[in-house]
């Protein structure tokens, strides 16, 4: 038995390795009170590394922790909230912003971006957008522990996406860890259980706060081009890769990149602390994941402090505006969209040194073309 | 103890029947588990013969079986929905979509049919109608075992459909199964506990799926006119009987039904399979539910290939709509509305027969009138 | 244990004073069924004196009683509704009527009055306002059981309305009773948690039916003004202090009241039988707590025969005129409003005597102004 934020975590798994050193466990529980009654929590760990897994909130990945440094962002949302209490409709379709507060949180999976009407759509079951969509607000089934195969330890669970008449997906998700390294690993397969075609969007809100996320603290990724999203993001965006300490009066900015990826679809991208002996990557897949959004939101503390690294098959602008440029996912009856993404932490100069070299190594001889103005086919001009 | 679907069931009443060669069982559970979670389920079976209830979704009966036939369908919504997972809102009004997969699900009680403002209403809190109501997704109270009451057994709950200022209709319903019998009865009575009238509107939506409904399977009801829905169901009014296989494309056909009953008003509608050795009769009363609708959904397994079977006291078009047609209900203060409905499972050529004759009796010397074209008072021509 | 509508309560404190002649005790449950399913209820009382607490519903209270007189009303909202099945965007903005029975329940903590589009607000996240908020749909966390301090039993918890973007409000709400007292006090404390100002409206919904409304029963508050709040109160505003008997086809009248204090800013309003022998009062502050509003409801008992006594930061218009007019709270940057507020019983005519010469005290010499019309800049006039 163990407390998290007051939820009685019981040992489901456990294990050494390493001949014996190292131990690794697996708690489950459920919260009891408030706004996360009822929702499942599962934390995974080894050594000094630990994750922590909601399938009430669609295999979201509320925060991980290495040591006694926290990865995740101190949302104004403050505990992990039961679907039951958010309503998408609500606040003008925003009402998505009363349960966000994970380290992960999938933006999907039939729509993600901004709230309207989807005119382009002729059935009302699917034009009908709220802010980011359903998944995040699905409790997911068939959770199962991962038990040390392969060398790794974690959980899966199936969300349902799914309605008569409507969109059929399916997301199987798996999110592990290998023993020893400090780091873990979201494996996803949407599957269209339908009998026909339907479309998909899926976006990763990978958030990061203080205390990696700091001033001066810095972004990269391997880009050809770098795109602010709108007028108010092309006013820094010389500046994009670095970030301002929690700023009064901030107000969001957000970039939108064309990736570099290795032969093999390979990229990664990295936040590191302003004096490069600390850091967060998050490797990803071009071909699964094409579209890359920066997302900087340096508020003060208390309204959350955050940036947001997010690989997704589209950029989150309005669904009818991506499908117009060809970025929103088609997928076949019965067909399977795969996605793997690792979250590493990196606690010392050489390790993020590594992640820097990848990325030069990505970038090649090439700068990336930075755009001044938001622009098509990337931006929704007005 | 016995699993269902995840379900731990445990026997809360048992017995045997025939000089105790045969058992009866009621056994109860809660689901755990994602979408269902929080979800009560009961189960009642003697010999072959099972039902399950949902005292949660609104005493819905979630399917029955004889054997190893399963008596409902298939719906891409797979598992039962909590209605803290159904937003009616969401979809454009069409939310209930989300939730909806039993063999039985009451549409209703203030409102049933499309989603829309209801003008002829003066208060905006009566007005603004969703898909079909909302009992289904209100949870049952005062759930109660009935244990060998008159040679049945089975269960009963009370779903309150009330508010200030609004409409106030109690649904005391008992789902039973008479020992030997391969049936079970709905007893519904619906009471206005208001101290003014208000309206009601009550729509079985029985539907069944593969096996019963199978490639020229045959659907028959008494009646002295049959009436298309709208010009799609048109096209095919003549073959209003006969079921398609699982088809790529199908869009639903919906055809409604003045039908003809005994003097004391009962009727029966039947589901047969292609070579008549099985079927499924629905015994109701014209008296209580004048309003017949067949639902056709001939489309893919994966998609819900379904029929429905849906007696009501209107026929599921707009409110307005109905209530000019005098097809809406006014309750009188204190007045209790009783419905009657009773599921049947034919396994056996002889058993089909005697449905078939009675349907035929009931028939008479005239066969129904059917009309070609959609037609007032009976449909919403634009 | 003890069983109170179905919950199995389990006592969590108890004890005895007054030399042991008398005890108290404090029970907690979940209700298991139905609508009620899931809200947690912790049940304070000594003596005679009971109240009852429904931290799920954001600190609400459901009802108190002295010996069998219960003190409440009796709502067509039978038992009390878990927040999952209140969708506040439902009935046109009106769902919260769904889940309205409290003694008490709060109105806020971002809004309250009716639902609307506040087109002066420049954020949809804020605009979207449905009736008397979000607060009583909030369910409540660090619950404690507050154990004989201060000679005083009850509960706390607290109730965040917070957003990302938007509105950080935390209520900590403690309800305590005073041993040997009939009476309870609320004390409230909210407090803006975000790094800037933002609005609050606030108004307690007190809610008292049968027996202690009743025909000839006498509402008393010090007033400098009374203004119907429409043409339909200012048809009977002489007799606002009058109630009627429960009224076939009665239709809601409001009053609005400059109420007159002490100089420390208390003030007391009176609900007092036909005879004196018996009353309710409800001692509130002026400076926290400066627009009174009385809601009669005198409808037949079946629709919910109640009177409201509603002390707030505002009256309940729609906030977008509330706050043109003054009336709406702007809370900096970490502050914390307070409010405090004490229901107490009365069951003699010395003791309601008391009250009614309290009330004629801070009245004073002169008498009210009742405004024969609803006027501005109290009422949103047409």
């Amino acid at each position: 038995m163990q407390e998290l934020a007051g939820v009685e975590l019981k040992v489901v798994s456990s294990g050494s390795f390493k001949d014996g050193d190292e131990t690794w466990t697996i708690r489950r529980g459920r919260f009891e009170e408030g706004l996360s009654a009822g929702i499942d929590v599962i934390n995974v760990s080894h050594g000094d590394f630990t994750f922590t897994v909601l399938p009430t909130r669609g295999m979201g990945i509320w925060y991980a922790s290495l040591g006694d440094q926290r990865i995740g962002w101190n949302s104004p949302v403050r505990m992990p909230v039961h679907p039951a209490f958010v309503n998408l409709q609500s606040r003008n379709g925003l009402g998505w912003l009363d349960g966000f507060n994970e380290l992960i949180c999938r933006c999907g999976l039939s729509f993600n971006g901004p709230p309207g009407q989807d005119e382009a759509v002729g059935s009302p079951i699917e034009s009908n957008i709220t802010l980011h969509g359903k998944v995040a607000n699905i409790a997911a089934h068939s959770i199962e522990i991962i038990d040390r195969e392969n060398g790794e330890i974690g959980v899966s669970g199936i969300v349902d996406e799914s309605t008569l008449f409507g969109p059929q997906l399916r997301l199987k998700s798996s999110i592990t860890t290998r023993l020893g390294e400090n780091a873990f690993t979201v494996r996803d397969e949407i599957t269209n259980l339908g009998s026909t075609s339907t479309e998909l969007q899926l976006l990763y809100h990978t958030n990061f706060g203080d205390p990696f996320l700091e001033e001066g603290g810095k972004f990269s990724v391997p880009a050809s081009r770098v795109i602010p999203r709108d007028a108010h993001a092309a006013k820094d965006v010389e500046d994009y890769q670095a970030y301002l300490a929690p700023t009064a009066g901030y107000s969001e900015q957000a970039y939108f990149f064309e990736t570099l990826a290795d032969a093999e679809g390979r990229s990664v991208a990295l936040l590191e602390s302003r004096d490069g002996s600390r850091g967060l990557s998050l490797s990803f897949r071009k071909d699964q994941l094409p579209c890359f959004t920066q997302w900087k939101c340096t508020q003060p503390l208390k309204d959350g402090y955050v940036t947001g690294l997010e690989p997704g098959t589209n950029y989150p602008n309005f669904k009818t505006f991506e499908r117009r440029h060809g970025r929103v996912v088609v997928l076949e009856a019965g067909a399977t969209y795969k996605t793997k993404l690792t979250l590493a932490v990196h606690s010392s100069p050489d390790e993020v040194n590594a992640v820097r070299d990848r990325i030069k190594q990505l970038q090649g001889d090439c700068s990336p073309e930075v755009l001044s103005q938001p622009s098509a086919p990337y931006c929704a001009l007005d």
